[in-house]
């Protein structure tokens, strides 16, 4: 931690701020410069509050050093992780396709859906938990029982399936169907007592961005599941209110050793889902989470947004192509 | 709805649009201007999709035009909403101010909080669940066991009592323990699951504005417990990321008939703390959350921005000063 | 223009609406729903203020239908414009790389510059002249001078050339020295009196976005120039406080039919500029702007965000590899 | 400035920063933590690029420790800044209350504008230059012979002026005009050569923060003005599309010993205008910029936000009982 003293700081002052570092068992080092004095405290920094040295009279501000998250940062781990989920291989050379129905209503067809995804060689059926439509006079998006035969239709094509959840009941009826991996909803991303419950769950973990979180406050989500003891977490981007920021890729590629993806239907319109999916693979996206419907005008919610089959599989010819001129492969 | 579609839109695509309105049940309205064609949709707009709009060629763009809010919306109900807390009104000529600890550790020492409140002549005590705090190889700001001492020492002071939540487990602790109010913590918002919740119980709720939330998303969430049957509802605002947006006050103030509180403190340092309190009335909100604790340096998080007993008092007096200004009182 | 009234509102209310629209000289056109009275005023909107309409009683909220830039938009224009810079075709199969350097301090070695963009078979050279420092006590990033001798290497390599300009005094040395193309720098976006100028003058533009504006916003600057006749205008995006929204390509490419550049370097650091530029032209941008330097550790500012021979080498490589995935060339 | 090493960086690494620091004539300052190495340079930060450092391998990140502006900074100046605009104290106990027209269009009533600053007593008329409609295909709401006009109103009536700019032609008709106060449009808060100039002129200069400028480029902004001897300088906050963010102004009060300001007009709409007003001064503002129009219905622009004369002096009279509330007065 850097203590940044005020200009002329007193000394009882600086003294003060000495006692504190002590105190927590860490040693300071003094740097006295022509107009500053700065401190640092040198140990484990997670043991000093900020707080206590923001109120101490004479401390200008205050800045941690380390960063909260160890184990999902490639400061140590530097190669990539890889992992499988029901034999599709995350993190490796080729970009896997994540194909899903945001909205589980009773009428959904769940035979099309899981034809539309085998049809376009996308690699995994994944189901929403998160309505797009806040209203209270209408259907929330979700049936769970909608869920148990998504998860069994896929099962019988040999599909991957990946459920999202919000709150524990969805992650009840998802491990009693033994999904193949876990979403975490965006609206969830800080939940921590959901976060440590999927650390201690061997299962596959596709980690959404909060909706206003901070790359900083999403790695420490990731970090919250890993500690727990769970390494197979996927980090998956998505729009905000901001748009789709693509310098979260390399930044992110930097950072974590974690396999990152990006939703490239949430909070778009259909027609720049394909621009937005081939600029995350291009910007080194692992893969691409997308939203289907076999017949989007139909469907109670996010049918602006859903790609159907034909939009779904010239998406796919297209990453085809563009894929090897990134050294990847679909 | 309005429809408004592209220049040189076709006449079959025109019609088209007419055929998914009469379909619905609605009646459609069209509007022939020098450049372009507007189609209304007259009738029960919950009952279409905008997507269905959206995709048919020849459509520029579809916007509803009724709220979906209804019971919060000050057009339905002119007057403003006055309620109790355990004999605190809400909502009426005075100000209400709610101090409360942010983090409960073991540590927190319970009856210096109570006298707190009383010696500063605060309204309701309140206790919070929602860690500043996402480092998982830490404290995580909540023990369930001093929710129910604070409670405790709360009711033999005489002092209502609100409990901060965030998922069912603290729902239950709370209602076991009888608190007077509960408060929806940010990250909360968009949990339709406990706000079908809060609205069947009967218990006055602060809903505090998500982190990323429009207006409009947040006033639905309030019209979804209104929906409920339960009408006590506090709108709390607070900073987020972009600062602490004033604006907001006289925006709901006109939109909505229910209580506008603004926790001063959330997202702030405890110096800018009475500038911002002092701001939320003069703005017209009825009430203030604060954060405050005995000893700010010694808490395991919050302490930058929790009020001491003397910063309380003092900022008490301000708002005694002013408030009758404003044709209030405190 | 649409005027929705609010619930109950008045006979009266509405006649006073209608009243003002007829004397605009446009016609009423009103709907009478269930809830709801929405009037129409059919004709010219640009003779009508919408304030006019938001002060009178009862009346809820008033928005435009048309939009307000038409020259620009591929309403009118469905076919992409293409043009020329000096040989180098704009908008077409090719796309095209400009390789800049944002400061021009009086150490720059000109020769090495200029000999850096040919040897990476970039198609034209800038030069910034908005200081990314904006201390007093430092140098501002602009030498007029330099600006010129740049010209001049760029011309005995036979490169195009393209200044960048904040005021009228950049515009006229550009202008003495008879560049190939004009960059209006993103501070002056919405200065309407060099938009303006530009419009008269017979010289492509490349437009920056600025730095808070909307996209409808920037379109109207865009409109500005296309007002007064010049129409060879490229919009070129670039990273704000909010990151890269990748999203504003594909909504560009449908809502105009001007050329879309992306400027990769701005806002970035080095190591991210590759996967930035390649999310750019996967997204169907029709060029880049970078930022390049001869020893970028040397630079007085935006070293950070420079690539040195070697980078940009290896980055138009690879885009030499990934355009033709597209359907493009380099 | 502080160089934090990553983890495990090589001694070369760490001897080649340091080698960097000594080259620029600063002294380095090692502190070697069980994790990390960080390198303080002590001595003149702003000899150093912190690029320079960033390209070097082995570096984590750098950051600056000194502010870059010093004479508006509380620092160096602990005393708050007070001065005249023609009599009227900037500053002081009195609680300054500017009115304005922000669009001079051909038809304004330039009598009756001069006419209602009087009526309502407020100190100062300013006069805008900054449209608010970007639409090429109308007025840009400014005339320069209307400003000549409301100055010679101005006059006639002892009433302080001020007049905005956002170039060199109407900081000239200005001073050709003798204005009271020159006014830097939100626009123009980082154009140097304008601030430069400000800096050399005689006159208290009202600086608008940027639209997307951060607390300290607008701090350097003002420090620009102020390095060139003008020291008679306003800071006005002003809503973003992000709302008022009220934290700026006690973070300012702190930060810097220059008068604060708001504009409680800009980006709101008329009814929420007392609101704003309000806040800022409970908040610590020190004045307030408002927009007025003698029949807003009829204003080419901004009719939306512009108060008229009973809205003005209704809300002076509530101002005026507030003020004492808070140590001051109107």
């Amino acid at each position: 931690m850097m203590i940044v003293m005020q200009l002329n700081a007193e000394e009882a002052q600086v003294a003060a701020v000495i006692e504190q570092i002590r105190a927590a068992g860490l040693k300071e080092h003094v740097s006295r410069g022509a107009e500053l004095v700065i401190i640092g405290a040198i140990g484990d920094e997670d043991r000093l509050s900020s707080a206590r040295f923001e109120r101490l009279p004479g401390v200008e501000r205050v800045s941690r050093v380390t960063k909260q998250y160890k184990m999902v940062s490639r400061d140590t781990h530097p190669v990539g992780t890889s992992f499988k989920i029901r034999g599709a291989l995350i993190g490796g050379e080729q970009i896997q396709v994540f194909a899903g129905v945001r909205s589980l209503d009773a009428a959904l067809p769940v035979n099309s859906v899981t034809s539309m995804v085998q049809a376009a060689a996308c690699r995994l059926l994944w189901a929403g938990s998160e309505s797009l439509n806040q209203n209270p006079y209408e259907f929330n998006g979700f049936e769970a029982e909608k869920l148990i035969e998504l998860r069994a239709a896929a099962r019988s094509h040999a599909l991957p399936f990946a459920a999202e959840l919000n709150d524990f009941s969805v992650l009840e009826t998802s491990l009693a169907n033994d999904v193949d991996a876990l979403i975490l909803g965006a609206r969830s991303m800080q939940n921590r007592a959901l976060l440590r419950e999927l650390g201690r769950i061997n299962k596959p973990v596709i980690l959404r961005r909060g909706l206003a979180a901070s790359l900083s406050e999403w790695l420490l989500a990731a970090e919250t599941i890993a500690a727990g003891g769970n390494h197979h977490i996927i980090l998956c981007e998505q729009a905000t209110k901001n748009g789709l920021d693509i310098a979260t890729i390399p930044f992110l590629k930097r950072e974590t050793h974690l396999p990152v993806f990006v939703d490239a239907s949430n909070g778009a319109k259909v027609w720049m889902v394909p621009a937005l999916a081939q600029a995350a693979i291009a910007a080194g996206a692992d893969g691409l989470m997308l939203d289907i419907h076999p017949n989007p005008a139909e469907a109670p919610h996010g049918g602006d947004q859903a790609l159907d089959l034909a939009q779904l599989q010239q998406l796919m010819t297209a990453l085809a192509v563009i894929a090897p001129a990134l050294g990847r492969r679909i």
